[in-house]
């Protein structure tokens, strides 16, 4: 597997555009992003699991069941097209039609995605024009994925894309991706809006499986502030276009490619987690030596989502008692005098501060030094199988406080 | 049902004492308190949940299983003995011993608690002079109550306690109480530290049933950060001194007393809520409408718990996409089309903002002020059913981070 420049754009047959077509408030920032695929594309989609769901996630849940192929996806922030009844759903029909009308392709193979103000109508000529002027732009030059990139991001301090390529048959594939985060981040079944586009020729109910398995260990692991958002989306396109044997369960490259599109979605995950609103820096919390599988995942997000521990990391505070606390309450049943907790940074190295469930004689200072690096890791062993999970957050600070007191104004 | 003066000695019989014996950093704060019963009381007690459960916490439920009666509670904050292992049970033993040396009575009839950082040891020199102390000075006068009233807080910005009177077969009989909060508040079983007192001649089973229906409705409906600490109890003391016939579920004044004492519970979880580390305002969330009381607690739960909402709330800003969110996320199944959100504070009285799943065409003018109110309060009518539920939280400010990002300095 290797990491190549492109996002989005850099599997064969892929276009992109980003601009500023008017629907936040501010005057440079851009809100409208298109994706295009020059063949029809096998896609898989994962939502969000809130009840309250926002109206893309009804159409394109729409479309990607009923559909084989798309070929287009329209994005805009600033407005989530959330709590917006009939009139929402109407609006995403109406964006499809769009879409399809200068693209020259039908409604049904266009998904749309929204996110921003929940409640609001989106202002439908703006967004015409917006798809309009989109159309006219696609490019496959990896600025076009940038300013796609940017398009997408509402509170989110730069953007997140990501692209590898693998060997399949003697055929390089290339995966692409790119993702917003931020704020109302605690990802029940995909994150906020994620895009992932590949040449690789799949069979469709493989890639939603594996899309499903994928992002239960990388986007349902993510938590900023612990709200799940009504507009979780993430997406993924399979153009074909890289001229490999179709990829199923059965192949021999399956296991090859699936390493790389869950390298992709890790790699996006830990960006959002890393990019919370107002967070200094990224904390990941590996459990280790559980049961099984699905104890060391509770374990480790309620750590990352724990409002205590989080402060306490942006204080660069070894409060160990908050994080065994956190553990206490997820619900998993353990022996607390078992519990082995390390801490470790890039910088410092590793530091054991609890073993068997008592503070070791550690050195605060050296503790104070890892917790300021970025990221920081905290490895939970708590002894009672050879299971391990690992969940992504980030520090709770002033500036979140400052950023949600007051976000629509 | 009347209030009264006099806190946990407002009852007769009972005694207190607060005084500051050098547990705590500051020169100033007070931090040890005792609760004393002339005659034995019956006991109840509810506790934490978290798997992660302070030393305190085992011996107090022990005594509660094993003896019929109790005379005394010795309480410290300051240090949580909390993750001491064998050495923080034999502290609360040596706890026991002194208090029963001092007052005269064996150890199996003292509770202990304690609060405030996890992880270190009680220094028992400094404890144990603390009770000496506290024993000379046992006073039924409110001074006492409120020295111990204040004894017990850590974070909290004022002391929590109340009394109230009920009439039983012409007798009068006192309920009294107080309790600590601020921070690691999301009680599931108590609070943090609650203690009440009675005078009330009560069966033990009774008293037991009563309190384990009585903390569901309001401890456990309070949130301050979503961290269940490993140190919450809630004890219930009755020494029968008012001289009313033994109460029992069958006893004429039975609903009488029952609503007395809930009205004490929820008077203090509302307390805690109210003065949660950093806040600002109470924030009190009512969900009606639901189609089992289940559902509404989980419901006007969720709500009190989302960052993003309180946040919101801290900022004045009517954000009801993220109270409709955080409803869509509780785990409960409701039809988002058929709900209202309606905001109320005392001064401005009420405002619906939204209607059947959309905004009405409200004035953001008004919403700002009722939010500007204390406490502010939001009802979301989910229109499933006739079953309420109420919780109480707080707004999320930069105090919080503050006094959470550098806690144990």
């Amino acid at each position: 597997m290797k990491i190549v420049e492109g996002g989005v754009v850099a599997p064969i047959g892929y276009k992109a555009a980003g601009l500023r077509a008017g629907i936040k408030p501010s005057a440079t920032k851009k809100d409208m992003a298109m994706i295009w695929s020059e063949a029809p594309a096998v896609c898989a989609g994962t939502f969000t699991k809130n009840v309250v769901k926002a109206a893309p996630v009804f159409w394109d849940k729409k479309i990607i069941t009923e559909e084989e192929t798309v070929q287009a996806i329209v994005i805009n922030s600033g407005i989530a097209n959330a709590c917006t009844g009939q009139e929402g759903i109407e609006n995403c029909r109406k964006e499809a039609l769009t879409v399809g009308r200068c693209l020259g392709i039908a409604p049904e193979k266009v998904l749309v995605a929204s996110t921003g103000v929940i409640g609001a109508q989106l202002v439908m000529d703006v967004i015409q024009k917006g798809i309009e002027d989109l159309s006219q732009i696609l490019s496959d030059g990896p600025e076009a994925a940038d300013d796609a990139a940017n398009a997408i991001l509402t509170t989110d301090t730069h953007k997140k894309e990501i692209a590898v390529t693998v060997e399949l048959d003697g055929k390089t594939v290339t995966i692409g991706g790119m993702c917003k985060g931020a704020g109302m981040i605690h990802p029940n079944m995909g994150t906020m809006l994620a895009f992932v586009t590949s040449d690789v020729s799949v069979e469709k109910t493989t890639l939603q499986e594996m899309l499903l398995e994928g992002v239960e260990d990388s986007f349902n692991m993510v938590s900023v502030d612990g709200d799940t958002s009504t507009n979780d989306s993430c997406l993924v396109l399979c153009n074909g276009m890289a001229g490999n044997r179709l990829l199923t369960k059965d192949s021999k490259g399956y296991e090859n490619f699936k390493k790389a599109l869950f390298y992709v979605l890790e790699y996006l995950a830990k960006q959002i987690a890393g990019d919370g609103e107002g967070c200094t820096r990224l904390f990941e919390v590996i459990c280790r030596g559980a049961a099984c599988k699905e104890d060391a995942r509770i374990i480790s997000k309620s750590v990352v989502c724990s409002s205590l521990t989080k402060a306490a990391v942006f204080g660069k505070d070894a409060n160990w008692g908050r994080i065994l606390c956190a553990m206490g309450y997820s619900g998993v049943v353990f022996d607390p005098e078992k519990v082995d907790i390390t801490l470790c940074s890039e910088e410092e190295g590793s530091l054991t501060i609890v073993k068997d469930g008592i503070a070791t004689d550690y050195s605060e200072e050296k503790a104070t030094r890892i917790l300021s690096g970025n990221p920081v890791q905290a490895i939970l062993d708590i002894h009672a199988g050879d299971q391990t999970a690992t969940a992504w957050g980030c520090d709770l600070t002033y500036e979140y406080v400052s950023i949600n007191a007051d976000y629509r104004s």
